[in-house]
């Protein structure tokens, strides 16, 4: 048997502290603490209870509506900013507002209808105040291809539009609804690498969808992949037309040349935020005079002037549609959600402001359900507008709001003169905005910093490019958590040795891994102090943990000239304990008993005692064997290990 | 600016290791490594490498054929033990297999068949000592619950027992494949909680189902969730049959009062094991006696003499069929693997044995694949049979050869006398069976201990219960799978400060949650001491934790008199991190350091260190400022703190 210490044994030994002081939490105020820090890490909401009512109230609404909070202190100063970036934004928006309507095959008004609506409820309610609001491409095609899957735009177009609108409605659900139940940790799950993965392969998938505009062809395949796209282009060179295609690359060179000039010389934002418009303006023009449509160069076709219709009676909620509208809505919401919250991120941490992710869903949902009421399809937040934006030099959200009042104009009054633009003018404007997405030195760094993050990357951009964009989705999902399972299911377990002090202090803070501190000095002889990695010990890892301590011991006990006779068991990394965890402690304990060897635990965390408490395992160990610190267990060890070599009576 | 210490300011602290002193381990031994403690934690071929070739393949042998282990020492004393423990669970298999035979609604020869090859598979290839193989009522009713959603037996009962044969095919391919990758793992996601609530809602829904045995009704619902049961059984009084249920009541009664006798007096193990068969026996002559059928009582009926035929020309492979086939054997297989696994750990837990996984897996692999080939279904460990060998004092799974020895003679000779048994005698010992499986006492203990894994249970329970088998199994799974992915998303954060130690030494053993330690002081005043607790610090907790890291240097600022000037983050439970983790490292010093507050580290395990060296990260925060201890770390802000007072010059 092993040899048990008398508790006087331990006086000089700091205790574990296993509950907190007021004894065990309640049921439900452990509960209301878990739930808090699941949901609400932010606490947006703190010292609300101490205030009237009416303040009370007020603050809420200032929570949900951050106009009011920025609007109060509105200048005319800021409002110049604002202006500017706004009308830089606008002539940014109306060829993308065309070139993704096209992407998503809908009528390109809709595409200007969707700069409208979208930004002006995103100016008061959004959080960002850099972000610009706008169709993107990426959802653009998602939606394009979960919806052509069941009606194609070429044979029922007012169907087709019908389902994108009902989609964008479920987006708009799903979105709000996030946002209201606090679940801005399903988001998290969508990795930064597993977003540039996906990012990379749709950018060169939507490039290959180009190839119809820059080859002025007539049809197209609707599969994706690069492997079919290729195939269907080059077994139908008779479509070619090659005055589209010298416009094309005309225009092309063009673009190129002002994103190198942005990005040599910052300052000169606004060249590269106003080529497309001025690609788009040369390209009507040209094919006015020229009438480009009967020489090679298809044109947009007709743009009704007025400003957005409703479109709720168009919604469809029939069974037959209602499957594919939500699965569209809600694949696209998620990524568009992913993709918006990223991007304000990331230009708000420039600022070193923070974005709510939880209220940006929220502002995101309730834009996205108002658009699909007044003929507007997907929208979020777009890389190139909040770009363009931030180096406008954008004050507030207010910008949003300019480029909006700009979209009316457009669509009050200029949109028919747009309805000479070149089919392959817009798709140099999105070939040359997808250049940038593929982003090769960011996965080159990730190949360089984290082999995993680089796998999870490369199979969503190949998932893309070879099958579907779906495909690829739900590879970089699947692998991102499964990562994150293979965390949970393979803690780390380390045996921890004495890194010498120079003060020459023994207490664990000196407790390190041999293998990280090759010079540390074993504790003690016959005394094996275990780290259990961090995590917690769960059903997950139970099995695992077992087969992993056995053979530290097994290695131990073949390694030591001394007989083991401690196994000191550090579980200050352990963050929670569940019943096949505790279940696994115990038959590791009646393994140790028999072998003759003792546990000791040292510092489980506060809710880990509980659990042992409430379990009983802290009476199978014993109470005056669980020690504060590493430290102390190994000198009550030695203690005890010198008491019985004294008395003579060997310790197993 | 931070207060920026001289480089000579800390040479009386321990510098941290940040990689280890051969330098960065080489790519491919770091995925080694990594892959081997992800696989191979029990590392089974430790040390072969020395040996010579022939002893080496030896031993692989050995390994995959643990008969040859215990074969070698076998002695006549052991075989008696086996003997009489083979004897004993035979005289329970030949109930049992033709009960759970009709439960998955094929022939009843069937059952018996899978009574004689597959132990005999298991004797030679199973490493566990006690577990007797068989059918188990769980898979039975799942096989038949999917098939049956394809082929209803009743319709082409031919097609639906060659579907069985083939989902037994593919449990095997399943589970072998599973074992030779490795892949034991995939099982432990299934946590006790929720095979416990699984398989008490199971046993419920089989009871439910012997109500037509016990009823004594001709027809009865495909459907097996409680609401249709109970429907159809009141909506069909007319069927039922009073001799059958007086027949019956008096089976249960005396089947329950048998293990009643057996829980009493566990040396009565064999009243309860031979009972089964004593009521079959006792209803074979009682129904031969007064022509059970004629009076209502339905009987087995015809069971053909002989051996198991070959079953390999009746495999189905065609498209039609091979879907629904896979998905039977997938499903049932994953849950057969978690009960037998499960069933031979607990068992081994009792003798201190060890259960290798992956090796039962290729054994339970082989015995079904073998087992489809001879015309039996899925089996597994089961665990009545593995009680009563266990209790019977079995010694090796040379046991298992002699209960399929025993059942051999019973094919080739007694078979045919088995047709008169009833059809309620059946249903008595399967709903006997079943009652110690709705473990209520467990989900008591779970609900005292914890909440969420109770929960666990109780969703797998009412999900089979109240909709279908495969619903609870999925919500189980499900369930269990968030709960892991919460442990990776919303890692635990504390504040720690100094537990006063006995010895006076300030060293870091003493830094503890003041939530957990209210006694403790707080380190040094301008001086936030934060652990990131245990997990992997990844893009699933990125965001929580720049968050909760933000509202505690907010809380810090707001209730302290003195100015934070430093924040010391505590890696030590941190066990990996990735980009997404490095990126908001950086960002939480970024805006730390705008707000004049300097960060430090302390104690990255090997994994983060290289890490941060490789992204860089270690240069953003200065190696200077990452310390083995939170007393180093403590002790050098100190120092610092106090140098810019003496010198007159604010920290901030």
């Amino acid at each position: 048997m092993a040899a048990v210490a008398p508790e006087n044994d331990h006086e000089h030994h700091r205790r574990v502290n296993l509950l907190p002081a007021a004894g065990r939490r309640p049921l439900g105020a452990a509960v209301r603490a878990g739930l808090k820090d699941t949901f609400f890490p932010d606490d947006p909401f703190r010292g609300l209870g101490a205030l009237p009512p009416a303040r009370r109230a007020w603050r809420v609404v200032r929570y949900f509506v951050p106009a009011l909070d920025w609007g109060a202190e509105y200048s005319l100063g800021s409002f110049w900013y604002d202006l500017l970036a706004g009308v830089t934004i606008a002539s940014l928006s109306i060829p993308q507002g065309i070139s993704y309507a096209t992407l998503a095959s809908i009528p390109p008004v809709i595409g200007l209808y969707s700069c409208f609506v979208p930004p002006l409820v995103y100016a008061v309610m959004g959080s960002s105040r850099n972000l610009g609001v706008g169709p993107v491409a990426t959802s653009s095609l998602l939606v394009a291809s979960i919806i052509g899957g069941k009606v194609k735009a070429s044979d029922d177009p007012q169907l087709y539009t019908q389902l994108v609108f009902t989609s964008a409605f479920f987006t708009g659900v799903l979105q709000a609804a996030l946002g209201f139940l606090r679940l801005g940790i399903l988001v998290d799950f969508m990795s930064r690498p597993a977003i540039t993965g996906f990012m990379g392969g749709t950018a060169i998938v939507i490039m290959l969808q180009q190839l119809k505009g820059l080859l002025g062809m007539k049809h197209f395949t609707t599969k994706t992949d690069v492997v079919s796209v290729l195939r269907y282009v080059f077994h139908n060179t008779h479509q070619w037309q090659w005055q589209s295609t010298v416009l094309g690359v005309c225009f092309l060179i063009f673009l190129v040349f002002t994103e190198q000039v942005r990005r040599r010389r910052p300052k000169l934002f606004w060249v590269s935020a106003m080529s497309p418009l001025l690609v788009v303006i040369v390209g009507c023009v040209f094919s006015f005079l020229i009438k480009g449509d009967k020489h090679g160069i298809p044109i947009v076709g007709t743009l009704k002037r007025g400003i957005n219709p409703s479109s709720i009676s168009q919604l469809k909620f029939q069974s037959e549609y209602v499957g594919v509208a939500m699965k569209a809505g809600f694949v696209s919401g998620m990524l568009a959600l992913a993709e918006g919250v990223a991007v304000g991120r990331s230009f708000a941490a420039m600022k070193n402001e923070r974005i709510d992710g939880n209220k940006e869903m929220v502002a995101f949902g309730l834009m996205n359900l108002i658009g699909s009421f007044t003929s507007c399809y997907i929208t979020t937040g777009a890389f190139s507008k909040t770009a363009v934006n931030y180096h406008a030099g954008c004050r507030t959200a207010m910008s949003n709001a300019v480029m909006s009042a700009c979209m009316a104009l457009v669509l009050l009054a200029l949109a028919p003169l747009f309805r000479h633009t070149p089919l392959v003018a817009l798709s140099a404007i999105i070939t040359a905005s997808m250049l940038g997405l593929v982003k090769h030195r960011e996965l080159r760094r990730l190949y360089a910093v984290d082999k995993a993050d680089f796998a999870v990357a490369a199979a969503a951009l190949l998932g893309v490019v070879f099958h579907t964009m779906i495909t690829g989705l739900a590879l970089a999902v699947a692998v991102s958590l499964l990562r994150a399972l293979l965390h949970v299911a393979r803690p780390p377990t380390s045996k921890l040795a004495l890194v010498p002090s120079v003060s020459g202090a023994a207490d664990d803070a000196s407790f390190r891994d041999v293998a990280q501190y090759p010079s540390a000095a074993a504790a003690e002889p016959g005394v094996l102090v275990l780290q259990i990695g961090g995590s917690a010990v769960c059903f997950a890892n139970a099995e695992y943990l077992r087969e992993r301590i056995a053979r530290w011991v097994d290695d131990e006990a073949a390694a030591g000239e001394d007989d083991l006779v401690y196994v000191v068991l550090d579980m200050g990394g352990v963050t929670a304990i569940d019943t096949p965890g505790i279940e696994m402690l115990r038959e590791v304990h009646g393994r140790l008993e028999k072998k003759g060897v003792k546990m000791a635990m040292t510092n489980p965390r506060i809710e880990v005692a509980e659990k042992l408490v409430l379990s009983g395992f802290v009476e199978v160990i014993g109470e005056s064997w669980m020690f504060v610190s590493n430290g102390d267990a190994v000198a009550a060890c030695r203690y005890t290990l010198q008491g019985s070599k004294h008395g003579g009576v060997p310790p197993v």
